[in-house]
């Protein structure tokens, strides 16, 4: 255990108002002091869901879904993620994703890890998933999504990450992560 | 290259307003035709700054920082990391970061990866870095900057993630995909 104890917080919240709300997302806006004494505001984005994502594994690949990303202005491959209600478990939503947006069940879900997207200016909290012994059925598509699906290697998505065509957080970690569960003999 | 070409963007943006604008995000709502033909209402988080990590690795292990997270209200272990403004080079980023918070310099700086690290409400960007050959120097601290340092092997900083006492999302992505080229013998 090399970690210290934990210092107290060195940032100390003086006001808060909120600027804006929507069903994804609070602007908050904070009167603080810093960690040197002096005064200031510090802005943030707070994430009213958390994020699930998760991996559907099977035959040495994984499936991926595309879908146009209003916030980037561009299509994105990713594994299938979504946001979860705090009333919501999270390993119930990985499901509840994994089959909306792919059709696909899965025996056994595997917790990779806990992750915090982006700290400066968000709380946006999550976790992904592996998810192992796959049925494929129908999707569940909400009007408002566009999804596409694809199976490809995980020698093919790590390459996709080298070469900046898959970018999002939750996948390119994910993926690592099972990669590196692969070379280390623990995948099936 | 199993990945088909990409459709044209599914969202349309109607009208945009600046709701609140700081020195790291401008907080934008946005009229849109959702993918679905209906109308809807689309805020999101944009990033002035890019983002940038690096991985301090020498013998074995790397070096963390750590500090209090405002965002989170908690204390947070993390690669360094820090904002690019754009008209700053992301490598030169790297190096500037790496030096204020570790002191340390590197001889050769090798990309990891490129990312979205929350691309639902905010259009962060960002990459990460493997710094190796470091040499050991005075840190250059902002007065607001409260900084820990620790140097973990990498199967300690491994088993923080896991028992979720890492979290911070380019410092989880950037050390799997780092464990991973241990695995493969791709690290001194």
């Amino acid at each position: 255990m090399p970690f210290p104890p934990d210092p107290p917080l060195a940032w100390t919240r003086v006001a808060t108002r909120t600027l804006h709300r929507t069903p994804f997302i609070e602007l908050e806006q904070n009167d603080v002091i810093r960690p040197d004494g002096s005064a200031g505001d510090y802005t943030l984005a707070r994430f009213v869901n958390r994020a699930v994502g998760v991996v559907p594994w099977e035959k040495g690949g994984v499936w991926l879904v595309g879908q146009s990303r209003f916030a980037l202005g561009r299509y994105s491959w990713e594994i299938p993620e979504g946001g979860v209600p705090q009333d919501e478990d999270m390993e119930e939503a990985a499901r509840r994703e994994l089959k909306e947006e792919t059709g696909i069940t899965a025996d056994t879900l595997t917790h990779l890890f806990d992750i915090h997207t982006s700290n400066s200016c968000t709380d946006e909290w999550g976790q992904t998933f592996l998810a192992t012994g796959l049925t494929h059925g129908e999707t569940e598509l909400e009007a408002t999504e566009d999804i596409q699906r694809l199976f490809v290697t995980l020698d093919e998505a790590l390459a996709a990450i080298e070469r900046g065509r898959i970018t999002d957080g939750l996948t390119v970690a994910s993926l690592y992560k099972v990669a590196l569960m692969r070379a280390n003999g623990e995948l099936g």
